[in-house]
């Protein structure tokens, strides 16, 4: 069986009454299965995660689509997170018996039905994307909602599919596929917010780390510590011990330790068997060596 | 779907044609799935993993006692490995969805049956014994194949099912319950087995050590190494990187690094993410975190 997740960002995190309108209508569609869903107030967003077969799944994302663009309105909607749309992003993840261009295609798909049924203009992002200038998410998000007429308006930001502005409420989508994500934060025993800035800026790819990190330091005031947060993007080529092992030599320069570290929504199993791998040494390791992956396969 | 696990272990491991034989009689099992089989010639032995609910796995086990009870003959039987009877042990492990209770009500359920349909003798282990004084594999096999005889007649060594004395070539064949056992073994960058020796000595349960370790050291000798070789016998209370960190500690008194480890056999994927967990110091870990566990349960 074909596994494909979807992990739809929606821009409603406080209404708590209409993420539950929206779960439930994820769930009503046969053969697709929510695995998880949870709402952030700050940033006024709520993120699901959801897996199925190609089909079952395109049909759980138009159902989430009908009652979000209904529901949500960007222009009264406040938040702290970057955002375009009332279904902000739509990323298809290969899971299991399932190529990327399987993917790929699927994005693709969804994005021109989502375009035509909600008249709502749609960019693809990550390896759906037609356009190595817009490929990641940040890019295509820069200037938020606000500024997305403006945006639109511009040379090359025209999107893939849709009308050439912005759905007055429902603003716009970024549809695409990639790598299974890990959102992973390591928390430092200190309030020294300029540590966890110049640690994430050590580990990050866009100013010189490790190729598949993407990281920024905040600050967890509440709790009086601060916080590199991060997005590992590809597990398998930048696998989560050397993210933590380097985390913890460049948060030593500043006599700062590993408080303790978090792994937001769901990991693979993959990555962090790895770590076990790696930690204890274990010598010609493959995940076939894993009772419950025999199991499945059998 | 409650899933129990068998690993019976074979007194043949030289005569492939008969491995291939016994592994057939229990693929030939609707609904009991084969996982894994492995044979080692020094040993002359082989390891089967079955898995399944508990009415295919008890017709897979008895399959494989026809099979093994006409083809292995005890009596001109020659291996390192001690053993009692041609199908030498075998455990019944909970997996998901079932009790140990039900594990032993089905060990003794197979015991009794074994018993009647072979004139088998069958002793009862681990979590099905019902002596305290022979509870341990160990105990019950000590003096093998070839002081059988004389043990059954002594106080206290008569069987829990069956005739009291030995089947001519089957022998006796243990049989119990136990929680999953992880074979695992640390090869040491070294030949001195003086060092291996000490710390099996040192991180075992029966000479000081941890609780559910038991351990020996042993040359590898084609390879001019040692290895402290393990079973961990309860990976929730004695995790797997405990042992790794003890034996690292313990070999480094004497000037030794740990080459590698490995595992033998399957490990439940939750031994491996407790590892993951410990290394990277993640707060408030659950394998409710793991994609595939949601997966399966969604």
């Amino acid at each position: 069986m074909a596994i494909i997740e979807s992990i739809p960002n929606v821009s409603e995190g406080r209404r708590l009454d209409v993420v539950e309108q929206l779960a439930a209508a994820v769930r009503a569609v046969p053969g697709a299965r929510l695995l998880d869903y949870s709402s952030d107030a700050t940033h006024n967003r709520s993120v699901f995660t959801l897996a199925g077969e190609a089909g079952p799944l395109k049909a759980a994302i138009l159902a989430l689509f009908e009652r979000a663009v209904a529901s949500i309105d960007l222009r009264t909607h406040q938040g702290a997170h970057p955002r375009l749309g009332a279904v902000d992003v739509v990323p298809f993840v290969p899971i299991d018996g399932v190529t990327m261009a399987e993917c790929v295609a699927l994005a693709t798909e969804v994005a021109a039905i989502v375009a035509k049924r909600f008249d709502l203009p749609v960019y693809l992002y990550e390896e759906a994307s037609r356009d190595p200038a817009r490929r990641s998410l940040e890019d295509i998000r820069r200037g938020g909602f606000e500024g997305l007429a403006g945006k639109m308006a511009a040379p090359g930001w025209q999107p893939d599919y849709g009308p050439v502005s912005p759905h007055p409420s429902a603003g716009a989508t970024v549809i695409g596929a990639r790598l299974p994500l890990i959102a992973y934060n390591i928390n430092l025993q200190t309030d020294r917010l300029e540590v966890a800035r110049a640690v994430a800026a050590a580990v990050r790819y866009s100013s010189g780390g490790l190729r598949y990190v993407k990281a920024m330091g905040l600050a967890i005031e509440d709790r009086g510590i601060v916080q590199v947060s991060m997005n590992l993007t590809n597990y398998e080529q930048t696998p989560i011990y050397r993210v933590f092992d380097l985390v913890q030599r460049e948060a030593a320069r500043y006599g700062v330790a590993v408080l303790e570290s978090e792994i937001i929504g769901l990991v693979p199993a993959a990555a962090l068997t790895a770590v076990a791998a790696y930690h204890l040494q274990i010598a010609r390791f493959g995940t076939d060596r894993i009772l419950e992956n025999r199991l499945r396969d059998a």
